[in-house]
Formats: C-alpha cells, structure tokens, sequence
C-alpha cells in the first residue's frame, strides 16, 4: 500500500477541501514501504498531528514553482556534485524568477548602504560614496536606538514609506498617501494578508477570487490556505493574454453559483505569460470591477521590466484615477517587490503594498493582523528606501547606478527576444512576445504517442515532458499546469534569466531534447 | 453613533468568532463623527469588504504589545518632538522587548559578517578579521549565484541548518538531525505554521491548544486568526509561575468541552512572566503531554537569558530524550531567535525551528506550505550563522564577541535585579524574580475608587493605570490584560531593556508616579 493510498483514505474523512493527489503522485518523496506505511499507520494512533487530522488546507495547497519537479533538479545537482556522470555537467535553474542564483549582478548602490548600515563604522571609516553614505545615515536615523537591530513598525519605517508615496508620485503623476503604503517581506506576505481579509462564509457560501489562468500559483496556494474559492478566468493567448469582458463576466457567473466572489487578480506585467496590459485593457478591468463591487489585487511587481516596443507599463492606480468618479473609488491593493525589477534582490525580502479606497475600519483591521508578525526586516526595507528614492542626478553614485540598472534591462530585453525567437523556431512551438516581466510561456504540441506515454507514468504530459527535459538535459523549467492552461493545452514556464551565453547553450540543448523528443513520440 | 456601537451592529451578523470590542473601545482610532460615520455606512454598499463581511478572525484577533496604548506612545512621542510640554522629555519604551531601540549595541562580529556578504567588495579590501572575512565567504558560498540576494531553499540554506544542528548537539550533548531544523523568519512565522497544522473540525468541534495565563500574545492572537480554540492554564505565580499539574489538567477537561484539544505551548524562559523552569517541572508537562497525546509548542526564545543564581535552561528536546521511551517519541517544536539572547537584533528577522517525531507527511507538508513564501531572508538566516556557530577561542574575532556578550548578559541580570528590588519596595506590589527572559510581570493592588474610575472610562483598571502612567510619566508598559492574568488581579509588563542610566531614572519616576496615584485613588 503506498503511501498515496493512504493520503486518499485519510482524506475522505477530511470536511470540506478536496485533497489533490498531485503533490503526493509526482513529489518523489518517498514514505516508505508498505512495512513502513503500516507501521507509519499503527503509529499514528500516539500523534497529535497525523497525515489523517491535519489541516485538509494544508493537505490541499500546492505551489509548483517549489514543488516535486525542483526538488529532483536538486538531487540531480548533489549527484552531479558528487562526481555523476551525465549528458550535462549542471542543473540550469530556469524555474524561478531568481536573477541573481543565474548570475545577474546586485546594484552597487544597494549594497554599499546596507553594508553602511549593518556596519555604520563604514559610514565614518569606509571608502564609499557620498550619498550612499548620507543614504545610510538617513535609514539609521529612522530606526529605533540608531540600529536596523531595532523592530520597526509593523507597517514600515515612516521614512521609507514615504519615499515610496513619491516613488508612486512620480511613477503616476497623481499624489499618494504614505499612511496607505505598507511595506512588506517581498510582494507575498502582503498580498496573503490581503487574501485573509475576504475569508468569510455569508449566506453558506465561502468567498471567492478571480484569478488569471494561467496565474503565479502564490495565489492558488494562498486561496487554498485559505480555503478561498479560486475563480479561474482565462487570458486569451491569442491575443496576447489579454483579458476579454466575456471571458471575465463568464468566470464570474461560473464563480458565483459556489462562492461570493469579491476580488479579482490582475499580474500585469504578467507572471508567467510576460504580457503588457494596454492602457485600454487595464480601463475594461477597472470597469468590470467597478460593476462587480469587486477588490482588485493588482500585482504589479514587474512595473519596471517592459521590454517589448510599444508596450508602457500603466498602474491601475493611475489608470483608476484618470478615469475620474466613480471608477476613482473602486478598492485596489497593489504590490511591488524589490525581488523583480532591475533589483533582483529576491533573498532580502523587501516589498510594499499601496492601498487605495479601503474602508478606514478595514485597513485598521489590517494592520492590526500584521503588527502581531512583529516588522518586515528592515534591511528589506532599506533596500525598499534604495528602490524607492535612489541616485539622482549629480549624486556621486548616479552614473554606475543607471549604468548598472540600464544593462541590466537592456540585457533582458534582448535575452527575451532570443528566447522567444529560438522557440518559435521549434517544431510544434508557439510563443507570445515576452513584453515584459522575466518569463516566456510557450505553447507546444505533444502527439497521442508522448500523451500515452505520460498516462503511462501516471504523469501529466507537461509534467511528463518537463521531467524528461531535466533528466536528459538539466534544464528545470516548471509545466504550465502548475499555472494553469486552457484544457488539452501544454505549455511550460521558463525564465529569461540565464546569462546571454548560458541561455545560448541553454537554448541550443532545448532544441535538440526536443527535436529527440519529437522524434521518439512521433 | 460611534463607531463602536457601527462595529457591534456588523458583529451580530458575523457568525462563529466573537468580536471582542476591546481594540476598538482602547484604541483611540477615531474613526469619525456621527455624519462620517453615516456616510460611511451609506458607503459600505458600494464596497468588497467592509467592518460587516471582514474575516471575522480578523476583528477578533489583539495583540497587545503592538496595540492602542503603544500608538498613544508614539503619538506622545511626536508631540515632544514637536516642542509639546509635558512633565517628562522623551517616552521610555519598556512596551517591546526591543533591545537595540532602547541602546543595546549589537554584536561586532554579526555585524561586520553581515557588512561582508552584502557587500563583497569588502571581504578583500575592509579592514574586517580573518574569521569575520571566512564566515562571511562560507555564506556566499552557500547562496545561489554567491549572492544574498538570491532566494534561499523556503526551509533555509543547508550549511545554516547544519550549523544549528551542531549547536543543538553542543547544547544538549544529544544528536539533532539538520534536516528537522527548519529556518523562518523570527520565530512567529514558525509558530504561525506549526498552529496552522492543527486547523481542523473534528466531529464538529475545532482544534484546542492549551497556552499559559499569562501568555506571550503572539498565541492568543494567532488562534484568534486561524479559529484554534485558546484553552488557557494558569502559572502559580506563588511557586514563581511554575506549571501544576492539577491546573494543567483541569484547563484540558475545562478545553475538552468545546474543542479537541491537540497542543501545549510552554514559553521557558517565560514571557511575560521570567520564569526559569526546573528540570522537574518540565518533566512534568512533558508526562502530562504524553498522557494526553498533545504536541508540544517549546518556546524557548529566551535560552541565552537566563539571570538567576541556582537558574539553568534546560531544552524540552534535552529532557525528553533524557527521560528515554515513550516520552522521547513525543512530537515537539522548539523556537529560536536572534532577535533575543546576547544578540538583539529584532530587525533583522532570524530564527529557526526544532521539529521532533514529526510523521514525515506531516512535516513534509509543513515544508511545501512554507516555500510557498518562497524563503526567510538569507540576512537573517545569516545572522543565525553567527549564533549558531559563532568565533570559537583562538578566532581572531573571539575576546571581543565573548566580552560583547558577556557584557550585555551580565547588564540585564543586574537591571533584572534592579527592577525587581524595586518594585518589591512599592506600596502594594509583589514581584517575583526575574529568572530569565527580558520582562517583570509585577503584581498590584488597585482600591475601589481606581477601579470605579477606569470603569468610567470605560477601561479595564490595570489598562487604566497603564494609560495614566503613559501620559503622566512617559513611561509605556503593557498592561496584564493584553496578555491574561487571574481574576481580580492587576499586573503588567515591563521589559528590563533600558540602559541602566535611564533604568534607574525610569524606576525613581515609576515610584513617584505610582506614590502619586495611590494618594488620588486612596
């Protein structure tokens, strides 16, 4: 009896959530024997916590880009380090937005002030810049006894959420709040704590939130956490992933008959489909929302990677606003991330969210949750401060600080293009433009022979063939099941993110596992 | 109307948690006047979430030691910093065992590694010692890309789990297995997720955990957020806040009525109450969590503060291996920080957990939930690293971390005295020994006519008290409510964190104060 078998009988006496067996079927985390399981089994009986009383929510959640497949891509780097012979020499993590674990450079800047503030010695004593050091200063000034050792509020340091209003101010042209910005450890946190604020069951039916198909599963995750109704619309890959009024008010309609849905989920620039919203898009969302009563969640961390001629990053902020009455009221919480951008500081954890139009009472409420996790780190918030008001011009560190920042863009904007060139280049491929954010997502076609195949293992065929991808080539790139695609579609999500020459061989050793592929399941 | 009675109305529709009014009534949050608050009901229809559809958890959750008398404190605050003339020239914080914000200097050598990893530059040209500079290259070596900003594994970066394992085993003089050490950010993010293991509706009644009275708030208001039931037992605060297990077992029949009762959490050393339990009161309670199959909560945050002669910290996983079959085999999850001890640095967001005789679905599952927050910050997993494997003897940074940390823990075993001796002198006080921890939870008496008039403000008469210390010495203590106490008796917390200057200057004015109000209300 496998331990799988085990999970499905205990989850039948389990209320409410339906388990999902995926994360159990392909985890590759072994349980045991069936000995073991039995002897797991008669154990059980001495647990406070069994694998048949846990929290079904818990059970229930998945996140891809961690999940089974990721955790293979590591044990095959271990046996790759420990001497193993295989057709690659290492692993190419292409399964997560993490510029800096695939080489790109920090920010000079950044990192001089938090060495200035970790170690303020520097500050008198180190051969740093002038603003860099005054930058450090200021950060020191807002901290408790001097010291980023100090908690901070628990909705930020009110310096830095300033800074971050006229960040928004300048991005938008319209005035924002600091009382209504919160800084946040990276974009997650905020928008969980968001999410948590809809978990109610009025007239017996849960709360529900739209969210994108495909989506960033951060948010699958959260709602099954939360034991949310997820509320699927799809992007219209056709056209570029936009969204499409019929295809929302018919998601929403579907939605309704469960869930009192009361939000929506925008991803623009879009993980993991790379789209730009229009301007015109954005407008058609707001309205939507506006005639729903729906919260709109606008996860905008990727507000500065836009790539593509033509396409311009719009804020639903700025967009709501220049609507005027009554669209200007709507509520909307947006984030940001100092993980994404041109930043890439994805291990330091810093972030924010604006919240506009929320009732008093309820951003009170809000709050209050958070203060009981104590403070976002504050060196996250300082490299939030960093984001926010960086060099101007004429400050010493200007220059290498926009020369930094431009090629860092400037490089992903090309790599984008080559990635979805080499893709459309392959048989059976089509891949959207990668207008912005780090990712393509790319559709291809799998034959009867490899669905089968797949079957045969027990496998989805996208997940079939995304471990087939890393067992004879490296490449880690994570199915797009695990966002989300029209049924009877296959697709995965990679990142742009290998450096120019490593994407070259990276791209080079796709075409040719696929074109064996092709060949094998033909 | 106020808003309150808004707030009451919404609470009768809610249904499940009951919304304590108390935040609302305490807070000081105005949130209008009667036509405001016309307008915004009148408003209400046109929002997604409003005071009325709110997750009720949410409403109910408190946590004092972040609550309406600490924002009164900051608003104090700002007036004197504006020029306002009060009878005292700055507010004293001994709300938040906040170290570094009430002048504790932090280590050198955490902080100089840390200057290193965030900017390398440094480890060739700073003027850092060599161990500082090895430490500092070890940790680049285990990030992605060599860089902090890379995200970690969710669970934290191996060689940091390794080094906690080892320093576990030095502590105990028993084995630890690295991959049950999980790092988080600060300890509640891990308490957070152990509690939400446990949210589950058994044969109609949710899960129970029994938490101490008084309590650290962190418990009530995360059970408060997941729905767990808040089974409290009281500390005899005559044996000097030991655990009985008479009071253990009536709190778990009083428990076992509503809720399935499927965890204990003890806080040693205690907060708020300083406590050092004996190796046979934790004998004790791991018995009684044997007996009645209960996981065990071990927060032991406070392990490097330990004051009193005669005092020792012994680890629940220490004794519980020690006392050999069954009791070894019981489920326990042990919480660290480095926001406490020698270290202070709250800010920074470090910590790890201990996981014993988890079913390994189980933990497995625990694991998946946590990397969908993708990864505590690597600079407080850093920071971690130094703690757990800190300069040993002959390291060239070794005499000044010894004499760093032997300094601040020998200053807070005599403020820890002071304070005590002090408040023992006080006309109707009672408090015991400071074992460990970083807090004094006196005891006082309070006459009827000061009873009679917080009741006319509408305020529980230790909030009351606490509140006129606040604004007639600026000083800012948390009054025994926020954190529970027996009935009919009055306490609050003070930490021990002033430096002892200000300590001895906060103290003299405390017993003016405190002359001054028994006269007032004799």
């Amino acid at each position: 009896m496998s331990h799988l078998k085990l999970i499905s009988c205990a989850s039948r006496v389990l209320s409410g959530a339906a388990v999902r067996s995926e994360y159990e079927f392909i985890s590759g985390i072994q349980f045991g024997s069936t000995k073991h399981s039995v002897r797991t089994m008669s154990k059980d009986a001495d647990r406070a916590i069994t694998m048949g009383n846990i929290n079904p929510n818990i059970l229930a959640l998945e996140y891809a880009v961690r999940g089974p497949l990721v955790m293979r891509a590591a044990d095959i780097q271990k046996e790759l380090d420990k001497g193993a012979q295989k057709p690659f020499k290492t692993v190419i993590r292409a399964n997560i937005g993490d510029a800096h674990a695939m080489g790109q450079k920090p920010i000079t800047f950044i990192r001089q002030v938090l060495a200035c503030i970790t170690c303020p010695s520097l500050i008198e004593n180190g051969d740093f810049p002038s603003d860099v050091k005054q930058k450090a200063k200021d950060i020191l000034q807002a901290c408790g006894g001097n010291s980023v050792g100090a908690y901070s509020v628990s909705h930020g340091i009110e310096m830095i959420r300033r800074s971050v209003a006229e960040y928004i101010e300048r991005r938008d042209g319209h005035p924002a709040d600091w009382q209504n910005i919160c800084l946040t450890g990276g974009a997650s946190s905020g928008i969980k704590y968001c999410l948590q604020l809809l978990c109610n069951n009025i007239g017996g039916k849960p709360s529900g939130v739209m969210i994108p198909i495909p989506q960033y599963p951060l948010y699958s995750a959260s709602l099954a956490e939360y034991a949310l109704g997820q509320v699927g619309y799809y992007l219209d890959e056709a056209a570029g992933w936009a969204l499409t009024e019929k295809e929302l008010e018919r998601s929403l309609a579907e939605g309704m008959k469960k869930y009192n849905v009361r939000a929506l989920v925008i991803i623009n620039p879009g993980n993991p489909t790379g789209q730009v919203l229009t301007r015109e898009n954005i407008e058609l969302i707001i309205k939507f929302a506006k005639k729903h009563k729906l919260f709109l969640f606008a996860d905008e961390v990727y507000q500065d990677n836009v790539y593509a001629e033509g396409s311009k990053f719009f804020s639903f902020k700025k967009v709501m606003t220049e609507m005027g009455a009554p669209y200007n009221k709507i509520e909307l919480a947006s984030f940001m991330s100092v993980s994404k951008g041109y930043m890439g500081e994805c291990g330091l954890r810093g972030g924010w969210m604006e919240l506009c139009n929320l009732d008093p009472g309820v951003q009170a409420n809000l709050y209050k949750a958070i203060s009981a996790m104590l403070c976002p780190t504050t060196l996250g918030q300082a490299v939030v401060e960093c984001v926010a008001r960086p060099p101007k011009e004429g400050d010493e560190s200007y220059e290498l600080w926009h020369k930094e920042k431009s090629d860092v863009l400037s490089s992903l904007a090309h790599r984008a293009n080559m990635i979805v060139e080499t893709f459309n280049k392959m048989e059976g491929f089509t891949c959207n433009t990668v207008q912005g954010a780090m990712y393509a997502f790319p559709q291809f076609k799998l034959s009867q022979k490899a669905i089968d195949a797949a079957q045969k293992e027990g496998k989805k065929p996208d997940v079939f063939y995304a471990f087939k991808l890393l067992e004879e080539s490296g490449i880690c790139i994570i199915p797009g099941s695990g966002f989300g695609q029209a049924p009877n579609t296959w697709h995965f999500r990679t990142t742009i993110l290998p450096q120019p020459e490593l994407l070259a061989q990276m791209l080079d050793v796709f075409q040719k596992f696929h074109a064996k592929f092709t060949k094998e399941f033909a």
